[in-house]
């Protein structure tokens, strides 16, 4: 017998309890909570862990009220010296540097200098790779603001997108990572073969090694969490890589990658394991077809991933195609609280003025829901104040886009849709801010009675235009929202969970969130899409096991080992083949033993096979 | 108390054991059993899933002592009508039949099926999925020898290398996924965030949807396995599929498809899930960009897969790349048995002719090793009988190999390992059978003193030619074994398991066998390569997920739903954004919240999120 007295000021606790119960009911359920709940806590308290302190200066371009010149009109292009890349914010027009495009003599080098230092880290140990993420988490949460402002700077979005778009998608993939990579990468052990013969014989396991020199073509809309991403994943995989920043973003990125290199530093590490590159598109072949690249992440636009991907082709070189997507929300009638969703709305449309991979496209609603918040956006979204948010005190709702480049295209899209019979509630043009002229900003636009006849029902938007649509019922809004060439992400909100559940298996999208707005992508599940959003996943389990080579490994079972007892090839299947007949009668049998469901065939198959087998 | 008393004939066992002790260990320890031993086997006797009967005439070509009109020259094209593909025996030159290539209006419309029979198969379940399965392996196990000989007629290959390469093998697949399909593509419950604010809040899972239509571009070596993996696999997934298969054995796979197309209607299901294609290589575009697939797997050679991968980059349809290799063996010096080894040696090498794409292509032995196995080579090889296995009352050791055409190519490589010092101990040219002297023959070739410095170290034989290298010690082997471009295989063979196992380690390949040759590929572990091998899984979990779109869903968790609570944006981050300062502060916050291991800087961030969330 075991008692528990347990006394504190005005309770008191007696138990009795049986010592079996103890052992077999106490100790277990102890055991099994402290597996599952505290061991898979990040081991924060290990000092062979613990996170460096880095320090590193910050651009005078990033602190508040920084006067920089502007440039009349900006470009990141310089007619006179083409192999220049001209870095200015987009928010306000102000130059911030100027960089030579990285020659092919350049890219050798550096995915050659990536190379070597990948031979030490590949055999590297989890620790160390977790200490370096550590190191990175904690500088990220030292200096959020210094990190964001460097992004404002160089994307033109606001502060609070920043603070959720780069700051905190970041931080949780680095920590997500530093709680479960290991346990991800460690050799996982399969069931082996079906056959029972085989399988007492056999131990079958997956090894996850790197690949060598990765690399990772991103997109410009989140300079630092793009950028992130796949470096944390690459490191954390034993891989080295070499990232190709866009052309729009250099200032940033290089800035970024420098933080990087001083992290590796500070933990003793190899600096030269993360490379930077960039050039004009046209001159993006020699990397993307580069002998020396074993894995390809591209994020961008569908027209360029198909030169990518035929790129890489002549390397076979495996791609990762992360593309755009014209992701819907589909709003049911019973939705209990209309003022909770239209934010979530708002939010997942107008983050970073709309260029968002996984942006709200179109808002499909039943009938009733489209009354109610055609009502609420008609008198929310003419209020958004646009500018500069890190250079003004006023309060700023959406921030510039990347560059004007697109503004007519948009436009078009918007005429189509009136041309044809959506309704302009507000917006829909270029806005000239009257502080910032040389600033890219777009007005927030709301298209109401938008339908599948429009170019932008179909064509990915990628700025700040919310398209309401209306639909009849559930069935019809599930084939709208199926009916386009994308299927990256989907919302679906409603109160009765089976309804909107099974709406959620119906979507063609490789992502859904059940009344939410795309928090799949910061849960850490898998992240791709279908159809012509691209393929392959990053992010969670598979993005860490397809940067690897996932090593499949068969050996004889331990006790085999252990008594010294080894598989070979049985007399009557061995060269020379003493009687055709026999040989094949014993495979016969071999295949009946194993896979015959019939036990007595079985047995009889056994028989044969030992009188034979010799 | 409860008591047992067991009597049997002269037997008697008496127990009391405590109830306690009955409910606490006993039933756990039997639940657990069961789980783990009984549910997991296949579920032989649910009547529901038990396999049905199917009946199909043979072909008579396939029948023993069948007598065909020999070709003189055999080959597969019509000089005068190029629109139409030639069947032949590669074996004895006997005429099989003649096929019109399939257009491009009846790809269209193949694929069109397949698109129209796959919606409602999408949403079958596993147990009709598992009883056509199991059709299917009842079939085989009890035609394998019609199986068997039909195979070998359309390729060249001996009975007993179909009993193993073309039967057991995909008697496994299929059986393999009947156990454990299902397991593997239900729901997958994730971990979900790593910052325990969304984690309390969020449920995140992976759902395994079908893919659509897939097709399968398929090598000739093994016309039945290479055939059936991809359709067992698809159909399984929910899948259609189109499979293409080579021009060399479009015989064969004709009836093996009509053979597929009668398990399905027997089991009362759309024969239109599987669609064959076939034409020369020069047509293929149109089917590998065509918009119809949903996923390609490739399995061939090098030079055509940039060309397919290319091509399906028009379309930027998902590839799994699967070629050749140049698989070696490495032998350590403490061997224990030499026979049993060198017998693994001759399967692998010399089975179907070595068209194998896991077949051994190098022998890289330390010292004592290569001289041992020098002499034992150089007895057993010289007697190889060659020959028509399906026609021949003699025992035959090896086939035909599926056409004459690389005969001069292997005769090249084998002549610039001699100049270059090999030794040609046996074999070397092709084989003028005579009893079919149409039939294709290349003798068993023994080449010994092979180095790097060789063309036939570096290049993918696919022949009957065994090449034996000497290295000085283990890591001269792994380097040798490391210096191809191609990854595909391996073995080492040793006694000392800790040497061995850090030699799978270090070698690049995307499989290891340890003690033992490729059974890696019977164990159903993810089969594919690494470098110029290829990229992508088939077989096991990974060759099923891979054919499915892993949708990633999140939701919040099922208690907040009980409790009707919905997450919403907050407050101070909603549009109108009140107060700049107010919202970057709530952010950060949540970020320390999340993400600070220090204990004291999360409950102050979270009493700072509690006073301005609202």
């Amino acid at each position: 017998m075991i008692a528990i007295d347990f006394e504190f000021q005005q309770w008191q606790w007696q138990y009795q309890i049986s010592t079996t119960f103890f052992i077999c009911v106490i100790l277990p359920t102890l055991y099994y909570l402290y597996s599952k709940y505290i061991t898979k806590s990040p081991n924060n308290y290990n000092k062979l862990e613990s996170p460096l302190k880095v320090t590193i200066p910050i651009p005078e371009e990033a602190r508040p009220h920084w006067k920089g010149k502007r440039l009349y009109p900006p470009s990141i292009k310089l007619d006179e010296e083409p192999d220049k890349i001209q870095s200015y914010c987009p928010a306000t027009g102000q130059y911030l540097g100027t960089s030579n495009v990285t020659t092919r003599e350049e890219m050798d080098e550096k995915i050659e200098l990536a190379k070597h230092a990948q031979i030490n880290w590949a055999s590297s140990d989890f620790s160390i790779r977790r200490k370096l993420l550590k190191t990175m988490s904690r500088y990220i949460l030292e200096n959020q603001e210094n990190l964001a402002r460097i992004a404002c700077r160089d994307s033109g979005k606001t502060k609070l997108d920043a603070s959720m778009g780069e700051i905190m998608v970041t931080l949780e993939k680095v920590n997500w990572i530093i709680n479960n990579g290991e346990r991800i990468l460690k050799p996982n052990q399969r069931v082996g073969p079906s056959n029972f013969l085989l399988k007492f014989l056999k131990s079958a396991e997956v090894r996850y090694e790197p690949l060598g020199v990765v690399s990772a073509i991103i997109s410009w809309n989140y300079p630092f969490h793009n950028l992130m991403g796949p470096i944390i994943a690459s490191l954390f995989t034993g891989n080295a890589i070499v990232v190709k920043c866009s052309e729009q973003v250099v200032w940033s990125s290089k800035w970024f990658i420098k933080m990087v290199k001083e992290c590796l530093k500070t933990c003793g590490l190899d600096e030269n394991l993360v490379q930077l590159v960039y050039c004009f598109p046209n001159d993006a072949d020699y990397f993307t077809s580069h002998c020396g690249l074993n894995h390809i992440t591209f994020i961008g636009s569908k027209p360029v991933a198909h030169a990518v991907v035929a790129s890489a082709s002549k390397q076979l070189t495996p791609c990762v195609v992360e593309l755009g997507g014209k992701d819907s929300v589909i709003v049911l009638d019973d939705v209990k609280d209309m003022n909770a969703l239209n934010s979530v709305i708002l939010r997942g449309t107008f983050q970073s003025a709309g260029q968002n991979c996984i942006g709200i496209e179109r808002v499909i609603c039943l009938p009733k829901s489209y009354e109610k918040l055609c009502d609420i956006f008609t008198k929310r979204i003419k209020d958004f104040r646009l500018g500069s948010d890190i250079d003004q005190l006023d309060e700023i709702d959406m921030g510039a886009m990347i560059s004007d480049n697109r503004f007519s295209q948009l436009e078009d899209l918007i005429n189509d849709a009136v041309s044809k019979g959506a309704n302009l509630v507000s917006g829909g043009k270029q806005f000239q801010h009257p502080n910032y002229p040389q600033g890219h900003y777009f007005e927030p636009t709301l298209l109401t009675d938008v339908d599948s006849s429009m170019r932008i029902f179909h064509e990915e938007v990628f700025g700040p235009i919310l398209t309401l649509i209306k639909a009849r019922d559930i069935d019809e809004a599930v084939s709208l929202s199926n009916s386009t060439e994308y299927g990256l992400g989907n919302s679906v909100f409603g109160s009765n969970f089976t309804i909107i559940n099974d709406i959620a298996n119906r979507l063609h999208s490789g992502n859904v969130a059940i009344n939410d707005f795309a928090t799949f992508y910061v849960a850490q599940l898998p992240f791709g899409g279908v159809k012509k959003s691209g393929y392959g996943k990053f992010g969670g389990e598979e993005g860490l096991t397809s940067l690897c080579n996932c090593k499949s490994i068969i050996m004889d079972k331990p006790y085999l080992r252990f008594f010294g007892v080894q598989t070979s090839i049985p007399p009557p299947i061995d060269y020379p083949i003493e009687d055709d007949k026999k040989a094949w009668n014993f495979v016969r049998c071999l295949n009946i033993a194993g896979y015959d469901p019939r036990i007595w065939a079985k047995i009889k198959a056994i028989k044969t096979l030992a009188k034979s087998g010799n």
